[in-house]
């Protein structure tokens, strides 16, 4: 993987790259929609491309895994070609998935026993599985096995969490240097940075990863109920360590304002269930604010959902029948709202890039921040 | 509304023929997508137009009558503007809702009582409020408010019922006849021809709709559960009576194999939530017969849905990876299996219309009333 930096903005740390991947190059900042099973959920793959214009999205390794499972991906030829996405992709590593799976995992330097949230079969991931996984679903990108820290975190669980993510990398890292693609073209890797929200831990943990120097670092364990000072102060911290000549990826984050501040910091890449999911309970993310499309005063609102909208849908639907939809549960009220999130949301990273490009980023983003978290 | 019969069928009685309506002209013999409450469940308007290549689609009175409920579509200016699709729109008269809504609902001569499936609510529905609501909602072609008998019926009430459907009729053309439109478009009406599968009463009801002299006629009451051969009989017996030059429409109707035997018989227009509806749980109707894409059969076939489909999803996708999506119940399962099976029936329908143009409509028929019906 190649990553250019294209511009660099002097008032923040923001930078505009260019990565190139097997399957495209990407333009960053990116917002990458997740595709958990295979699927952007309620989005046609042609409509990621011409109207939501990802440039590229993720994938789950752990909901893979189960289900189709990786004998027919890897039949198919990879997740690319089962789901036909012939964009750059991302897979996660399961870390987050299986951690999530309360009473139903166990944790050991070997890796992770864990039974299935569908039908309780028991499986185990460790750095080396996850490693072969990720080879077969064939993302362009893929992830460090990690243990993602909850919060709050005592520090003596960080601090043990966070070597055992270490000494993991050490054997993702072997594994992924001694085997190959099993497609036609090159998949690269990323190690993540945990340490919860201690700044010694961080701190180490991101010399740590500098000190692989891979092609890609990923921030990991933010996003997951800190405050988002600490969000910002941890992410701050870390990516004055990590090379500034590679892409910097903050997993999970986040909301608009989350993205903008975390692109002022140095950050290029980020994913999010947020805009995807929230969109399918009618919560639509503007230039102007937030709108719950089911609450009452939108009822004999006949005015476009969002006229600024990259979405057609969204400049061609009214707000009255967007909640119609969502009040009578049908699933085109989740197609017309996923869309429009999504749309959102990769316009908000564009534009960053944009304003990066023409040193205006910093006062646009301050207005912006302030005008995205309004509740309309 | 104009209605040209452009071709005959010389074995058959089948017919090729143009109607004219405000918001456009259809290509007969022609298959109605159901849109229940403003919105054919999955399916983005544009892709009602591009994709599936829909002329006209169908509304339901009592559905919308609740939600959005007619002050905000009379604000909107009608359905058309409401939903955003600025094509041919047909409205039934929720008779066959209400009818169905077995134990909360009082049928008598003067209308019916009702309450709402949502909250208990109570309305009435009486021919003339019908044409009040049908007259709001603004679709081009509004139905008669008629009683729909279950099948099995016993004679006496089958015959009372068609009476009272009848009043019922000369109720609504004079309401129909004695108001306007509300927006700048002219609507069309259809009487129904009820019956159930009696001959004498079937012979009755059409005699009495012929003599209406509407623009177009309407056979209500089949498709209900009666033996296949009884729905045609009656649709031959009843097409025998109609007005050969005027449009017929033989509701709720059904199978591919049901539609281009009717089509046979001189029917020209369809609705049937079957494709829309079969196609959310996986079964999709293509020419070679009905695939049923849970089956474990299709897990690990990686040829493309139906390679013949209209719809580009059905082309470039493969069974696996729909079948994954229904496994993993996945929103664009729905969403492809819609396009699908909409598609499907739309071409099913075209392809009808371009052999009775070509005059070799009986064989193909023939040919294809076995293919469509087999299990795969």
């Amino acid at each position: 993987m190649k990553f250019k930096i294209q511009h660099t903005d002097v008032l923040t740390s923001a930078r505009a790259g260019e990565m190139e991947t097997a399957h495209g190059n990407i333009y960053t900042p990116i917002f990458m929609p997740v595709g958990t099973q295979g699927t952007v959920k309620g989005v046609h793959q042609h409509e990621l491309r011409e109207i939501i214009k990802a440039q590229i999205i993720l994938g789950n390794t752990y909901h893979l895994y189960l289900r189709p499972g990786t004998d027919i991906l890897q039949k198919a030829g990879g997740l690319h070609k089962f789901m036909n996405w012939d964009g750059p992709l991302l897979t996660d590593s399961g870390g987050y998935q299986v951690y999530s799976l309360k009473g139903m995992r166990k944790i050991t330097d070997d890796g992770v026993k864990f039974q299935s949230h569908i039908d309780g079969s028991k499986h185990f991931f460790s750095p080396e599985t996850v490693m072969d996984i990720q080879r077969i679903i064939g993302a362009d990108i893929i992830m460090a096995f990690d243990e993602c820290t909850p919060y709050p975190c005592e520090y003596a669980y960080a601090k043990n969490s966070m070597f055992m993510t270490h000494r993991w990398l050490s054997r993702c890292i072997y594994k992924f240097d001694n085997s190959d693609s099993l497609y036609d073209y090159e998949q690269s890797f990323s190690p993540i940075v945990q340490g919860s929200t201690f700044r010694d831990l961080r701190k180490e943990s991101a010399e740590f990863i500098a000190s692989q120097e891979q092609e890609m670092n990923a921030i990991g364990g933010l996003s997951v109920g800190e405050p988002h000072n600490d969000m910002y102060a941890m992410t701050e911290l870390v990516c004055s360590i990590l090379p500034k000549d590679k892409p910097r990826y903050l997993m999970g984050v986040g909301l608009p304002e989350n993205i903008l501040e975390s692109i002022a910091l140095g950050i290029d890449m980020f994913d999010c269930v947020l805009p995807s999911r929230n969109a399918r309970h009618g919560v639509l993310y503007t230039k102007e604010g937030i709108i719950n499309i089911k609450n009452a005063k939108w009822k004999e609102d006949l005015t476009p959902i969002d006229i600024n909208s990259t979405a057609p849908t969204s400049r061609i639907h009214t707000k009255a029948y967007l909640r119609h939809l969502f009040k009578v549960e049908e699933l085109l009220a989740g197609q017309i709202a996923t869309l429009h999130n999504l749309s959102f949301f990769l316009w908000l990273v564009t534009e960053s890039r944009q304003k990066i490009i023409e040193g205006t980023f910093y006062q646009w983003k301050n207005d912006m921040v302030k005008s995205v978290s309004q509740r309309l």
